[in-house]
C-alpha cells in the first residue's frame, strides 16, 4: 500500500484500497468505544449527566451508522459472514438509541410551529420572551401552563367567540406534548434495557474487535475503492432522477398537501422516493469519507442538500404525529382544527425542504466540474 | 379638442383631455344600462335566465366599477355635488350585485381544494371522473353524496381508524355547502330587492342621463387627464413600495400563516396592504382605459399582477370562511381538522399569490421603458 504514498502524481496516485477502509472502520470502533464510556460515566441518561449523556448518544449513533454504511457500500470486500451478522445489530442499535431523540425533536419542532401559527398574541404571559426563546432555540414548554390558565370547559365556552382557536393552540400543544412525551419516555426506558441487555453486549464486543482488526476479504487491501464507491454515488443520482425536480423547482406547487385529507393510513407514498435520497446522499457522504480518510474538505453543496432532505424527513414525521393526535378520541373541536392547521403547515415545510433540495442540487450539477 | 387629432406628432399630440372622460363614462353609462335591459329580460335570476342573468350582473358590475372609478381618479374635472352623490351609490350598487357572485364562487374554491386534499381515493365513488371535473373546472358537487353514503355517528366511529379524516373532509364540504349557500341565497334576496327598489331606480335614473350628459367642470373639457392619472399611478406605485416584496418573493417564507391560529377575530392585517394595491392596481388600470379611449393594447404583465391579488383577496377569503365554518358549535373534531387543513391550504394560496404578484412585478419594472 505504501508505494501509493510515494509518488503522488503517478497512475495510481490516489487510488485508495481495502486498507483505507480498515482504516476508517477502525476509527469509526474507536469512536464508538469512546462515546459508549463517555455514555456510562454520564450515567446513562440520569437526571445529573442528562446532557453529556445525549452527546454520547449522538456520538453512538454517528459512529455506528457510519460503520453499518461502509459495511453496506463496500460490502464485497468484508468477510460475508461476519458483515450480514453485524448490519442487522448496527441498525436495531442506531434505531433504539435514536428514537427518543427523535420524539425530542419532534415535540419542540410541532410546539414551535404552533407558537409560531399563533403569534405572540397568543400567549400573552410569554408575549416578551417568545421572540428571545425563540432566537435561543429553547424549548416553548408553558404551553401546558397556558392551558392550566385557559380554564376548563366552562371557560372555554365563555370564551368561544374571540379566543376558541388560541385555547385550541393551546391544547392541541398539550396533548401533542403528553403523546410525545409518553412516546419518548418509553423510547428512552427501551434504550436503556437496550444498553444493558446481551444482545448489546455482543454488538459491542465486536466492535471493540472491529477496533484493532477488520475482517477484510483476503483480496481487499489491493482492491480499489473507488468502483464502489462510485456505485453508491451512481445509486444516489438514479434516484435524484427519478425524483420529480421540476415540480419541486416550482414554488408553491401545492404538491406536498395532496392527500393531506386522504383517507389512508400512511397518505404520504410521495415522501419515500425522498427518504430514500436522504439515505442514499448519506452513503455516498460516507464513502467519500472513506475515500478520503476522513479529511476531505466539507462539500457545501453536499451537505446543505442533506440538510434539506433531514429537514424534509423531519417535517413529514412531524406532520404525520399531528395527524395522529388528532385521532385521538374525545378531543375538542378547536384542538382537531389546530392539529389540522399544524398538519398542513408542516407539508408545506415538506414542499420547502424539497424546494431547498432542488435549489441546492441544481447549483451542484451546474458547478461541478 | 378636435385639432389634436390632426396632427399626431405635434407637441400636444396624445395628450387627453375632459373630452375623453366624458366620451368613456358616456359609453360606461350606456353598456350598464344596455346590461340592465338584459338582466331584466333574462328574468333577474328566475331559473330559466339563471345563466343570461348571471352575465348581465356581471355586466352591471363591471361598468358601475368603472365610473365608480373615473369619479375618483379624475374627482377635479367632475361636478363635485354630483360626484359625491353619486359615488356611495355605485359602492352600493357594486358591493350588492356582487355578493352572490363572491359566495358562489368562494365556496367552489373550497371544494375544488377539498377534492384536491383528499386525494382521488377519499371518494371512491367519484375516483374515474374527479379529474375530468377538475379539468372542466366544474364544480364538485357530489360532497353531501359522499357524506350521505358515510352514514351516522355510527358508521363514522366504525371506520374511526382509517377513514375519519375523510368523513371530516365530507362533512366540512357539506358544511361549508350548507353555510355558503345560505348566505349566497341570502345575498340573491337582497340583490333582487334592490333591483326592485327606489334608490336602485335613482341610481339608474342618473346613469340614464350620464349616458347622454357629463356633469363636467366649466374648465374640464381643456383639461389634460393625465396628470390625474398619473396621480393615481403614483399611489399605486407606493403602495406597492411599502409591500414586503422581499419576502414575497422568498419562496416559502411562511409569513401568510402566521397568526393562523391567532385569537384574533381579524388575524390577518398583513393581507389589507395587498388588497388595497388591488383597487389602486384597477384604477390606474381604467385610468388607461379612459386615455387610451378603451383602444389601448392590453398590458399583460399589470393583467397578470392584477390577477395574482385577484386570487389574493379570494384565498385570504376562502381561508376566512373555512375558519369560520370551524367555529361552528357541536361539530365533530375530523369535521374541525379537516377545517384547519383547509384554512391553512388556502392561507398558503395566499403566499403564492403574493410570490405570483412579486414575480410579475418584478417583470414589469425590468421590462417597462
Amino acid at each position: 500500500m505504501a508505494q501509493q504514498h510515494l509518488d503522488p502524481t503517478g497512475p495510481t496516485a490516489g487510488a485508495t484500497t481495502g486498507e483505507a477502509l480498515a482504516a476508517y472502520l477502525r476509527a469509526q470502533a474507536t469512536q464508538f468505544l469512546r462515546a459508549l464510556r463517555l455514555h456510562r460515566e454520564t450515567g446513562g441518561g440520569s437526571v445529573a449527566g442528562a446532557e453529556g449523556s445525549v452527546d454520547a448518544a449522538r456520538a453512538l449513533r454517528r459512529s455506528a451508522r457510519r460503520i453499518s454504511a461502509s459495511l453496506h457500500t463496500f460490502r464485497p470486500l468484508l468477510d460475508p459472514g461476519w458483515s450480514e451478522e453485524m448490519r442487522p445489530e448496527l441498525a436495531w442499535l442506531s434505531g433504539t438509541l435514536g428514537l427518543e431523540h427523535a420524539y425530542e425533536s419532534r415535540l419542540e419542532r410541532l410546539l414551535l410551529a404552533l407558537h409560531r401559527l399563533s403569534g405572540a398574541a397568543a400567549f400573552p404571559e410569554q408575549a416578551d420572551t417568545a421572540a428571545g426563546s425563540r432566537a435561543a432555540g429553547a424549548a416553548p414548554v408553558p404551553l401546558t401552563a397556558a392551558l392550566e390558565n385557559a380554564g376548563g370547559p366552562a371557560h372555554a365556552t365563555a370564551t368561544r367567540e374571540r379566543g376558541n382557536l388560541t385555547v385550541g393552540a393551546a391544547k392541541a400543544g398539550a396533548l401533542l406534548e403528553r403523546q410525545l412525551t409518553l412516546a419518548r419516555t418509553r423510547a428512552h426506558s427501551t434504550a436503556l434495557q437496550a444498553l444493558g441487555s446481551s444482545r448489546f453486549h455482543a454488538v459491542t464486543d465486536k466492535i471493540a474487535v472491529l477496533a484493532s482488526e477488520v475482517p477484510l476479504t483476503p483480496a481487499a487491501p489491493a482492491t480499489d475503492l473507488r468502483p464502489l464507491a462510485t456505485a453508491a454515488e451512481e445509486r444516489l443520482m438514479d434516484a435524484i432522477t427519478a425524483l420529480p425536480l421540476v415540480t419541486a423547482g416550482h414554488p408553491y406547487n401545492a404538491e406536498a398537501l395532496v392527500h393531506g385529507l386522504s383517507p389512508d393510513p400512511a397518505p404520504h407514498p410521495q415522501d419515500g422516493p425522498w427518504h430514500q435520497v436522504r439515505l442514499l446522499l448519506r452513503l455516498h457522504r460516507y464513502a467519500g469519507e472513506v475515500l478520503n480518510g476522513g479529511n476531505a474538505p466539507v462539500d457545501m453543496r453536499l451537505l446543505t442538500a442533506g440538510q434539506s432532505l433531514n429537514r424534509h424527513r423531519d417535517a413529514s414525521e412531524a406532520a404525520a404525529a399531528a395527524t395522529q393526535a388528532a385521532r385521538t378520541p374525545r378531543i375538542a373541536p378547536a384542538t382537531a382544527y389546530a392539529l389540522g392547521v399544524l398538519h398542513a403547515d408542516q407539508r408545506h415545510e415538506v414542499e420547502a425542504a424539497r424546494f431547498a433540495f432542488q435549489q441546492a442540487w441544481q447549483k451542484q450539477t451546474v458547478h461541478a466540474p
